[in-house]
């Protein structure tokens, strides 16, 4: 078995955290984003980087974190009582970009590496992350390449990677309420640690830098394509939903905010306008209508 | 002890809403409520009404609803276990303003009442309810009627009730996240049957109805302040935290959303349009600044 460790995972994740925001800077043409520094009372600390008011991104954050404890709280070891009292370390890149022109997507990405250490026992580890897309007006040919980018990644690591993978995200960005998903899915994933460490790591490597390929293209197609107050309203209308998923269900978000985490970094993944109406519901043969049909797990490879 | 009885209580609520609704309206001067019957499968239905684009209100909620089930789910009676399987009802009114202008507050009230009943024994019963006060910007002049009137209005059930009640509500309208209260508070209070029935339902009415008595005053007097974009975008953030709260905290929004709940009917009380900034702070100095003042519990009748 290949060596657990989490500092060639750290060194990883901070050149993916530069990598993305460099290709996502010279997608927007405009603006940059800027860094903000912190730490953590009980234990390690971040880079939060915001970019606001580009020529395409109204608002995007890419946080790198690492932190880390003497003692897993009861809550994260509720289902493995084994872990109790162990240190930990836990490291990753979060990111959400929300676009300006509503025929570019919301998209959304994590990695993430867990350990937990205790002295003379093997450490406890696993992966996790994905990426995912919420269109408003929604482009077969970009969902199709967002679906088959992450097929090609997963490739390599077995058949059933994507599908299994897919599934996962399909599941897990789901409105109960509302009885949509959050968009037209992706990759998620967590308790990866099926493989040696070494690749499991390699895969968290190609989820990451595979984000970048499957997202900056259909940047690149629909930046220009024009819109009006109708699309705009629709987009502010539609990331409601984004809020509502990100603040009832989202795991992550809900675990930050409960256990002390850094509020504006965990909510960073906030849009910067949203709006709320009144039982909107578009006429089924409008172009805000169909994305109603989108809302619902699809096979994007056929 | 007084007869149990659900009937007055709803035709008491209905005729709240009524009020409510006409008070808001003839304070709002141009727009008027727009009715919505919806019916519920298991059992009830309600009467939602709101009101969007007035010439005060920018988007409000006025919901009557009476919902009923023949047997509590287990998640209702887990601290409660003599309820499981009971037949139950309830009702309320529940609402939420959000006027146009940042120098009126946004206000939030409920009035509620659950009973669950089985043949040959005393029905359980509990009335709750509440109504809190979210300044932009504060006028203190304007809080300390506000809470007069909840003051006033508790007096005649005995002096313990407002500060209760008052604590109850500064403690649970907490982001904890934030470090903040809601806003300036008012009154909170649930599982409401330390009197008779007649006696509670008097203080029901009397929170329902000083719901009117403390808003509309407040409405009218900061109605023609003249604002401008930077007050605007200030409310606009602040109303982020509203929905923060709601989604994050509110065990009504949860469990209505969680327990197959009308969505549209819960999500009423999301703000027409909010919005997010990184780590936006303003400068003491600044009115925006001194609002964090206010949002730590205060004495306001003194």
């Amino acid at each position: 078995m290949s060596n657990v460790a989490i500092e060639p995972v750290v060194a990883f994740l901070k050149t993916l955290q530069d990598d993305i925001c460099q290709a996502l800077e010279a997608a927007d043409g405009r603006a940059k984003f800027v860094e903000d520094n912190w730490q953590r009372e009980e234990g390690g600390g971040g880079r939060t980087r915001v970019l606001t008011d580009g020529a395409v991104i109204e608002q995007g954050g890419v946080n790198f974190s690492l932190v880390s404890g003497n003692k897993l709280p009861p809550s994260a070891t509720a289902h493995r009582p084994e872990l109790a009292g162990r240190t930990w370390r836990a490291c990753g890149v979060s990111l959400v970009i929300h676009p300006k022109n509503p025929f570019i997507p919301t998209s959304h990405a994590n990695v993430r590496f867990f350990v937990a250490e205790k002295e003379g026992e093997a450490p406890v580890w696993w992966f996790g992350g994905g990426f995912d897309l919420t269109p408003f007006y929604p482009f077969d040919e970009d969902i199709k390449h967002w679906h088959q980018t992450a097929h090609g990644l997963c490739a390599p690591f077995g058949n059933d990677i994507y599908p299994a993978h897919k599934k996962w995200c399909d599941e897990y960005f789901f409105l109960k309420h509302r009885n949509e998903t959050r968009g037209v899915g992706g990759l998620f994933f967590d308790d990866l640690n099926q493989w040696d460490f070494d690749t499991c790591f390699e895969y968290i490597k190609a989820v990451g830098r595979g984000y970048i390929d499957a997202y900056v293209p259909i940047m690149e197609k629909r930046k220009d394509t024009p819109f009006g107050e109708k699309e705009r309203q629709f987009q502010l209308y539609r990331r409601g939903r984004y809020v509502e998923f990100n603040l009832v269900f989202d795991r992550g978000t809900l675990f930050g905010l409960q256990s002390g985490g850094r509020t504006e970094s965990i909510l960073m993944s906030m849009p910067p306008l949203a709006r709320w109406e009144y039982n909107f519901q578009p006429d089924k043969d409008t172009a805000e209508g169909k994305l109603t049909n989108y809302l619902k797990p699809r096979d994007w490879l056929s």
